[in-house]
C-alpha cells in the first residue's frame, strides 16, 4: 500500500546523509496521505546505508501499526501531533542538524537576518518553552508536538516550517515531504550563517520588514514570480 | 545563437556546486557578449544536476527575452545594471556563499586584512547601504543594481570585483564570467579568513598599504609577473 | 589466533578516517578478549591507507606482545589501564578529533546541553587534572590510564564512555570496539555543538536533569525503547 | 635531470588540494638536491588538476633557471632563502590554508597548548614582525625569507618547522618535501584546534613543558619510540 508515498519518504530520508543532516541514524522523515490519514516513516535506529523502500512503516494518525515489518521512528508520536494540527502539511523532518541544534540549545530563536532566511521562512523560526517535568515524564514524543503546536499558534505552518525544539533539535515540514527535507537543509545553512553574522555583529537586528516581504512573497503565494512557475 | 558563451556560462554555473558556493538551486552566472549588447544567464530555480547548455536564456539589456524556452533568473535586472555600469566587465555571479553572505548581514565591509586578499581585491571589499522602501517596493532587482553601482561610485570594478548587497548576499563579475566564478571563490575564502581572524583579534587592522600595492599589482596590470604571461 | 577480533578492530580503525576522526595516522582502535584477556590493537604510527588485518597486534594486559611483527600503538598502556579497570568495557578508541581536543585543551568539561549528548553520555563528559611532572617523566602513557580512572571514580563507565584528557585529546569506549567507534564519533559532534552553543549563550546551562534522563534511558538500560529491540 | 626528485615535488604539491591545504592555483611546494644545490619548484600559477612531473621547475639557489619550460613559483626567492640558511631542511611548503592564514593576519604567534601541536612543533609557532616599506618595494619575496630568518635565529628548524609571516600566511618545511607537506597539514589543524581553544576559554594557557617535552622527544630525535623504527 503506499507503495509511491513510501518511496518518496525512502527518497527523503536518504537526502538527510547526503546533505550531511545527520550523523549516524540520527533524523528521520515522513508523509502522510491525507485521504487515508496515513502516514509512513522511518523505522527507529534504522542504517541509511541499508535501508529500502519496504522498511517503511505505516500507521494511523494514532499511531497504530497498519503496515511494517520495522519498528516506527520513536519520534512518531511527535509527527502525529504536528500532522493533526497542521492541516496543510504533507511531510515532517526531523533532524539534529548542527547548527540549528545549537540554536535550540542556546533557547534562542533564529531572526531573520537576510535574505536568504526571508526566502524561505517568514520571521524569525521560534524556539519552544522549555518542557515540564511532567511533560518529559508523561507521554513525552507526543507533548513535543504539542509544545511544538502550543509555540506555533497563530501562525501560518506553512509561512513559518520549522521550529527549534529547546535543549533539542529543529523541526521542520513542508507541503509534502520533499519540500520538508528542502527547508530542513535551509535551515540548517539558515542557522550557520546567523551564528556567523552575530560573531561579527553582536548587535545584529531583524532585517526591514519590506524586504522580509518582498523575498518571501517573491517565492511564496499569488504573486510569486521566482522559478518557473 | 552565442554557442559558446551559453557553453562558457553553463560551466560557471556548474563551478559554483563544485566549488559549495551554493545551496540547491540558489545562485546564478551570466556572461555579456559586447558586440551584440546580449547577455546569457541561468534559468530561474533551475537545478543544477540537470541544466544543460539549451537552458541558458539570452536576454537583451533591457531584459527582453532574445532566445530561450525558460525564464531567466529573477536577478536578471541586476546583471544588466552592472552590465550598463561597469563597461568592462563580461561576466557576473551572485551567491549566497555563507561566509561572505554573513558580512553582508552583519552589514560589514571586509578590510583587506593579507595577502590572499590582496592578491584578488584591492583593498576592502564594500557592503552597500540598506534599500529604501521605495526600492524594495519598486523595481527592486533593478534598484539592487543601482545601490551596487552607487557604493561602487569612482572604484574600478576590475580592481574591485565584487561587493556585499546589505542584508542580502556577495554579487562579484570579472573581464569574463570565469574570472566572476574564482572571485566569488575569493571573496567567499577571504570573508572565512577574515572572520576567524577577528575572532583572534577583534583590533586587528587593515594591512600596510605598500604590502596591498605588491600584492596585487603581482597579479594584475602592467607590471604583473605571477603566472606564466 | 583472535581473526574475527582482529577483524573487527582494522574495521573500526578504518572508520575513524571514513568519519573524519583522524588526520594523518593519528588515532587508534583496539578491543579486548575477556576470555584469554588478550587485547588487539592498531600498529604505531601505520598508514590507514595500506593497514591490513595481519597488521593488528595482539598483547596481553601486561602489554606483552602475543602476536604481530610490528610494535603496537604508543598508548597501549593507556588502553591496557581502562581495561584492567573497566571491566564491562570491550573495545576504546583514541583520537585527536578536533572539537573534542579543543575541549581537552581548554581544561573544560562538556555539560550536557541538549538530546543530542543526553542520548550517549548520562551527564557531562569529564576533563581529567593536569597531570604531575612525576607522571609525565614517568611511565606516561600508563599513569594517562591512572588519571583517567581517577576521574571516572563513582561513575558507570558504560553510562559516561568518554573522558577528555587535559591538554591532550578523548579517550572512548564501549561495549565492543564498534560502539567505541560510535561514542568518538558522537562525542566529537556533540563537542562541535556545544562549542556553538556556548557562542550563542554563553551563560547556557545544564539540561534539565529529567530530559537527560528521559533521552538517556529512552536509548540504553532495562526500559530503552528506541531502535528494534 | 632529477627526475626522482621532480616526481617527489609533484606528489608534494598534488597532496595538497587533496587535504584541502589550497584554493585554486595557490601553494607550492619544493625540494633540494643538496649535492648539486639545484631546487625543484612547481610553475607559477599552475594548475593542480593539469600538472605533470615535465612542469616542474629546477633553478640554482641563485633563482637561475637550470631546467623547465615554465616560470617558476614567485615565491621562489623565498625558499631559495630558507635553503641557504637552514641547511639541514630538504623540502619546503608554502600554503594559505585558512586557519593558519588567520592566525598570521591576526599577528599572533599559536602557542604550544597541547599534545597535538606538542607532537610535531617544540614550542609556540612564531609570527614574524611586520615588514618595512624598503623590504616590501624592495626583493619582496627575498625579504620574505630574511625576516623568517630573523624570527627563526636561535631556533633548530627542524624543532619548529614552520613559521606565520605576517599578513600573509604560514611557510613550513622538513627534512623532505612530503614531511614539509606533513607539517602543514598538521599546521593547520593545530591552528584550527587553538582557535576552538581560544573561543571556549580565552585565558588558555601554553602547556606544561615537561608534557611538551614528552610528546615532541616522543616523536622526535635520538629517544624517540612512536612508530615502527
Amino acid at each position: 500500500m503506499l507503495e509511491q508515498l513510501k518511496q518518496a519518504v525512502l527518497e527523503a530520508n536518504l537526502e538527510l546523509p547526503k546533505h550531511r543532516m545527520v550523523t549516524l541514524t540520527w533524523g528521520n522523515a515522513s508523509a502522510i496521505d491525507r485521504d487515508t490519514g496515513y502516514v509512513v516513516i522511518k523505522p527507529s535506529g534504522a542504517s541509511y546505508e541499508t535501508m529500502s523502500r519496504d522498511d517503511m512503516v505505516v500507521v494511523d494518525l494514532d499511531g497504530n501499526i497498519v503496515e511494517g515489518k520495522l519498528k516506527p521512528s520513536s519520534d512518531t508520536p511527535t509527527h502525529l501531533v504536528l500532522y493533526k494540527y497542521f492541516t496543510d502539511i504533507g511531510g515532517i523532518v526531523h533532524t539534529h542538524s548542527p547548527w540549528a541544534t545549537s540554536w535550540a540549545q542556546a533557547g534562542r530563536a533564529i531572526p531573520a537576518l537576510g535574505t536568504t532566511h526571508a526566502d524561505y521562512f517568514y520571521g524569525e523560526v521560534p524556539c519552544t518553552r522549555a518542557m515540564t517535568e511532567a511533560e518529559i515524564q508523561g507521554a513525552y514524543e507526543k507533548e513535543t508536538g504539542h509544545v511544538i503546536v502550543e509555540t506555533m499558534r497563530g501562525t501560518d505552518p506553512l509561512q513559518m516550517p520549522g521550529v527549534l525544539v529547546h535543549c533539542h533539535a529543529p523541526f521542520t515540514w513542508g507541503k509534502d515531504v520533499h519540500a520538508a527535507v528542502h527547508n530542513a537543509i535551509v535551515l540548517e545553512e539558515v542557522a550557520k550563517i546567523a551564528s556567523r553574522t552575530f560573531a561579527l555583529n553582536a548587535q545584529a537586528a531583524a532585517m526591514d520588514p519590506h524586504l522580509l516581504d518582498r523575498h518571501f512573497f517573491r517565492k511564496h503565494g499569488a504573486k510569486a514570480y521566482y522559478g518557473q512557475i
